[in-house]
């Protein structure tokens, strides 16, 4: 058996980051960068007045002084002229400060009266202006290669002017569901069979991660239609197999599509639920052969497609541990890594794991209950309620 | 001025579960249930074995008795006759437990020899073996109406046999960012001009809750372009304008609506960033116009926009609260609720928020970097470092 740790080490090494294309800004919430996006300009590109209000020499605003308002300044439209000694411009949130202000009064703070404005309380200087450049400058890196790009980031690289981005690719992950007990749900079933359902799941996942799906759809146990993988998922980057992972599959497997160029890594994994693995390569194309119980797929889908897919996107920001504490005492553990379904509860505000009793591999009822794994190395000692854990959440 | 929560039950007041739709299964991650999702099979539908070894009569297995195997069980083809005393089938994972047998060993546990098994270790009853209804039955509901349906969820109710699903309809919101001073990223500018960014983030923020965009682009600041949004939006179950929201700007929007048939109610909410919003109603159609600095947009999208679409969807499954201590002190706070740009930090795998030390509501760059708001309710007093604090997590 090896760990998880090495597992994941070995997948991972398979992969190196995908060519990079151009899309459209508009586009990219969700993508990776693939070069450091900077910006084009300098973000206020002058200093902007952060109030409705006027603009003046600070010098001039005594309390009860009137100041000659010899323009405006909306959003968009600024004044074209010079503040002098006494005089103000009628400003807007957003809008250029004129040349000769040197700070904004708050028009709560005066009285209008046709084209003069009266003082009702001091001006200090520089107040209510956002320098040139405050958010950031031209040339300034807002966000760099590897990162997962969120809403904020592609609002951000839009302000800085970027109408397109170079991300990776999108990987191409080719899904067969291996299996005769398998049909569709809603089709009439001969005894024996079930719906095939993971594949739902890991569509989801691998969308959610960035990546693309090409749905094999069911492949039934027999050397042709296993070796017509081969052909059917020439353009993935990565075909996953659900169900096959077990030693009378993983023969089938090998004796399918080995005479396809299919080399075989089969591993058993200490970890539970998920033990048995099948990684290897067909031609340049790495496979991975997932267990078959849905808990199972879903866990190893989790914690070895998702790294395969940050790889191939050359993400940098994918680390980040969560924990909580244990809603109650769990067993020392066993030899192998124990994935163990729990609801996060909160106590005071607090996160609390809190594990189902029934830790069956084969339950999907419990799995969409789940909030998150509660992660227990080999060999854990017993841990006590309260005890802080590692979890990892499952999020949607 | 209106506190928060009171503007969150104005708005979502306004708004009712939307009508119904069937998806296909394979298309339901995201959506929102309109009914109570009822499984149409049993899960297992039949005894399974859960291992690869041999089904048998649990008295025939004492440590050194040989078994006639009489067949095979397979997943996906059961075997058709009947265990009898002395008898045992080969039967792999997910296979039909044959009738006549109450136990399954596991084949590390047994030595085969042409038609016969020796038993190596003595079984115990029931072993192994998944009771058909494990994981659910027939007419068990699965996923109740109004649950926003995860990867996980849509797994199990394709294996409860649900080719398609009753789900809202997708609300459509129509954004339109106001402004003069606006352009897209990479076009020349003239002087005073900014590149109009929010909507890119609110547009992904709307996507990733579940709802549609119909993109209305840049409208400037006239009465003719302001009164189009009206014709333009008419499909739309929600307009939200980006800008606007400002004293000067709420009287342009009201003349130039107000003869399309709106009629509007202007607030100012205690919260920072972000006080003024307008709410109203264009004909029959909700509008919310959001304040145009891009850290108050987001924020005000996040607190009023994302329950609007939550009660649209008629979900059931919102509310979630969020907490972590705090990594450094923070003073006493004033008349406003304040959503502090944080980032979280982890020591000893316990998490901390980090707030910035500039709170500008106009710089994207550091709502970029924030992974949280801390929740700061109006006159909380001074926060210790270590107190624990509410958090909104900004996610991806």
């Amino acid at each position: 058996m090896i760990s998880v740790e090495d597992a994941i080490a070995r997948i991972t090494a398979a992969f190196a980051p995908l060519s990079s294309e151009t899309v459209p800004i508009g586009e990219c919430a969700g993508r990776t960068l693939a070069e450091n996006a900077i910006a084009r300009v300098t973000q206020p590109p002058f200093a902007v007045s952060a109030m409705d209000g006027y603009a003046l020499k600070c010098a001039d605003a005594q309390k009860g002084a009137t100041l000659r308002v010899i323009g405006s300044s909306p959003a968009g439209h600024p004044f074209a002229g010079k503040i002098s000694t006494g005089e103000a411009v009628r400003i807007f949130t957003g809008a250029v400060v004129p040349d000769g202000a040197d700070t904004v009064l708050m028009q709560e703070n005066t009285s209008a009266d046709g084209d003069s404005v009266t003082i009702n309380e001091a001006a200090e200087p520089n107040r209510h202006i956002r320098a040139a450049g405050l958010d950031f400058k031209t040339g300034q890196t807002l966000a760099k290669t590897g990162r997962r790009l969120t809403a904020r980031d592609v609002a951000l690289l839009a302000a800085g002017d970027l109408p397109t981005l170079t991300v990776r690719r999108k990987p191409v992950i080719a899904i067969a569901a291996t299996g005769d007990e398998l049909t569709l749900p809603g089709v009439a079933r001969a005894p024996g069979s079930i719906v095939a359902s993971s594949g739902y799941a890991l569509t989801q996942m691998i969308t959610q991660c960035g990546g693309g799906v090409l749905n094999l759809g069911i492949v039934p146990d027999n050397v042709e239609a296993i070796a017509a993988i081969a052909k059917r998922a020439k353009d993935a980057d990565l075909i996953v197999t659900l169900g096959g992972a077990s030693v009378g599959e993983h023969d089938l497997i090998q004796r399918a599509l080995g005479p396809q160029g299919f080399t075989l890594d089969f591993w058993k994994i200490a970890m539970r639920p998920g033990k048995p693995l099948i990684f290897g390569r067909l031609g340049n194309t790495p496979l991975l052969g997932l267990p078959g119980n849905p808990v199972s797929t879903f866990v190893c889908a989790l914690l070895f497609v998702k790294p395969a897919i940050a790889a191939m996107l050359g993400r940098s920001d994918t680390h980040q541990e969560h924990s909580a504490k244990l809603a109650r005492a769990l067993p020392a553990n066993g030899t192998r890594q124990d994935y163990i379904r729990a609801q996060i509860i909160s106590r005071d505000g607090e996160a609390f794991a809190d594990p189902f009793d029934i830790q069956d591999s084969s339950m999907q009822s419990l799995l969409a209950a789940a909030d998150a794994l509660i992660v227990r190395k080999p060999h854990a000692p017993a841990a006590d309620a309260g005890a802080r854990v590692q979890i990892l959440p499952l999020g949607n």
